[in-house]
């Protein structure tokens, strides 16, 4: 820390620093995650801005890593419609980072935000994330630097505490259940049985969505899988078996972090590859390796009513998931709402927190804006809860319920 | 053959028989397909059917495979709305087959023709399906049996000869377009090395698509790989280590066809998986399997400049690419007329034809449908020409400008 970081004084009339801002976009991009940055630069121009208290505002290129190499971008005069057409376009705009700074790293951030006089800081990502903007606010305090801290939720996987929903998580969703409704025609059209492998390290909500995919009765996913509940092989393969005789062909949905009983990833029993990252976690995506091995051991063990060799195919939905461009219209909205909530309640004082969204109560979807503690979100994993799942291999009525609003109407397909 | 069908005549004014029409989807299923089903059907109600020359028409469920087995629908008075609706779904609405039809199974189709006193036989598919209409239009001359048979043009692979291009083609190229677009932003949040495959047997025009995602100049795929030039690893592995050291990050469009000097496939010298279908295709789609490999290639041989690991990934777009529902426009409109040319055809005498898109000279895009010899389509395959192709890793402006026209319009994405 420099003097000067420490010299700096709250104004007098409201004890509000006076400074810089500047905003990060953090961890996995999604398709809105710029929706989420624009709107924080929308809700400071009408706030802070306005009041005189944030004289800039700075994007961090790559986080915190590019805050801390002084990789910084001017946004405070961008206009409109710039950002307008940055919000639509799918991954993060600035860049994102994984670094998990430690203490030196954070002494770095302190120094950075010294040097260019951010008193407000905005970090958009998931729980990990949130830990960063966690320990940098902590940090800032005990070092007696005025930085105002918000977090603003982000995530596919939809696993951050404290929210119904996360931003990014109903566009990803909206992809998940497209791609299902189109290979179920396609796996109609040439029977067998077909393995699509979803995002969603801990938390199933992404690989519940493919759900969303069903019209008809025998339309797919015939089987879903979900990290929550331990994956047993000869039960899966048990599974397979019945929908394969019943229907001729199989569609089933898998979480990548599907896991057995000991709560060890299925992923690293089954086949073994993959890096890890800084932040601890087993690369999942990135490879099709799962999906393979599952579609292996599925060729060895089910066979045709009349025992001969089934046709077996896996795919892994892979990347798209979290940057295809057709987003869920509520997705979008709330995303961009989200980042003004931040930068609005930033302007009433509040630090040290992270934006919710939780649901209005009634028949209607509505979402409401609040905040909770850092603490409350940082480095914690949300589950699917009990009543969304349905046996082993299924999803409830009541998560096609909460999940439905939030995809949005998706194409129509007739089966003649 | 019974007696029957032999004893059907032609018409006395224009030596065309009467009878019914049948219309069959056969291979993988694309976007369109459902177009050319309809165009058919549409096509038969304003000529044939008009005439008095057809009087039902019927469709196969899953190609001749149904035919066989009297699995057929009646078609003759499904609502123009209802044929709308399944003309814009993705995927082969009547189901598909991969059969390849011997002698007596040939028999067995011309048996289920004079059952139902087909005289017109519409077959919808790519090069293996063309020859399984030529095997039963010869079968059928040869039996005496008056049937006139029609192929419609339909590859995402784009390798059928004597056409510009074929319909389901610009599909396919447009998801994987917008996939590349999409994912590039995603590799430039979180840089590293990223691969994805796409599919393409023997063909590159679709791996090739990728480069349609480029905007901006440092914008990916950087580096293509296509069938069409024989792979080299060490190559390869220096063109990649050339751009990730210059650019930070790399992302590469590999098809899942390509292959050494010697025409072996890279998937079967880097990893073996995969099951043969009836007309000797090895399975190439429905596994990660290349892309994992090519990415351990690359983590083990690929390092960042100060030495460090390389973040590697791989993609395989998977059966999406031939089913996603946002389809090229100009793709839905000549996958319709394919099939009403087909009718039109027909109905002025053709028979043992395959319908052609060509292209028109000219500097706006339009396109023109004639037939040619089922022989000159069947069984053969359509490369890139050379002149589409820029030296071992890119394609030339040549097929830009080929493709563009047929891909439509691609979402927008701007960046800071």
């Amino acid at each position: 820390m420099s003097k000067r970081a420490t010299a700096a004084k709250p104004t007098s009339t409201t004890d509000m620093p006076v400074g810089n801002a500047v905003i990060g976009q953090s961890g996995g991009p999604t398709a809105v995650i710029n929706e989420s940055l624009v709107g924080v630069v929308e809700g400071l121009r009408a706030t802070l801005v306005k009041k005189g208290l944030v004289k800039k505002i700075l994007g961090m290129r790559h986080g915190v890593n590019g805050l801390v190499k002084d990789q910084v971008v001017d946004l405070t005069k961008t206009p409109l419609s710039k950002l307008n057409a940055i919000a639509a376009t799918p991954s993060a705009g600035l860049g994102s980072s994984r670094d998990k700074p430690d203490k030196e790293y954070c002494a770095a951030i302190l120094n950075a935000c010294s040097k260019h006089n951010i008193r407000y800081f905005f970090y958009i990502g998931g729980n990990d994330s949130s830990d960063t903007c966690r320990i940098v606010s902590e940090l800032a305090a005990e070092a007696g630097y005025a930085l105002r801290c918000v977090h603003v939720p982000k995530t596919v996987d939809n696993d951050l505490m404290g929210n119904d929903h996360t931003p990014g998580y109903a566009s990803a969703a909206r992809f998940v259940a497209t791609a299902f409704m189109a290979d179920n025609l396609d796996n109609a059209s040439l029977p067998g049985i077909k393995l699509n492998i979803v995002m969603g390290r801990h938390a199933g909500f992404l690989t519940a969505a493919s759900a969303l995919a069903r019209v008809n009765k025998d339309d797919g996913p015939h089987l879903i899988y979900l990290p929550e509940v331990p994956f047993d092989t000869q039960r899966f393969l048990a599974d397979v078996t019945s929908v394969y005789h019943k229907l001729g062909r199989c569609q089933i949905a898998v979480s990548e972090g599907i896991q057995n009983a000991d709560g060890k990833a299925i992923s690293s029993t089954l086949s073994s590859t993959g890096d890890v990252d800084p932040h601890g976690n087993v690369q999942l995506s990135g490879t099709g390796a799962l999906g393979d091995a599952l579609a292996e051991l599925v060729k060895k063990n089910v066979k045709t009513s009349s025992g001969k060799a089934a046709r077996v195919r896996a795919d892994t939905l892979g990347y798209l998931q979290r940057c295809w461009p057709d987003r869920s219209p509520v997705d979008a909205k709330e995303a961009r709402q989200a980042g003004k909530h931040a930068a609005i309640v930033a302007s009433k004082g509040a630090a040290g927190v992270s934006v919710t969204i939780t649901r209005a109560k009634g028949k209607t979807y509505k979402p409401e804006f609040a905040t909770q503690p850092l603490s409350a979100v940082a480095a914690k994993t949300r589950h699917m809860p009990a009543d969304y799942i349905n046996a082993t291999n299924d999803v409830s009525k009541k998560f096609i319920d909460y999940a439905a609003p939030l995809v949005g109407k998706l194409p129509a397909m007739a089966r003649i």
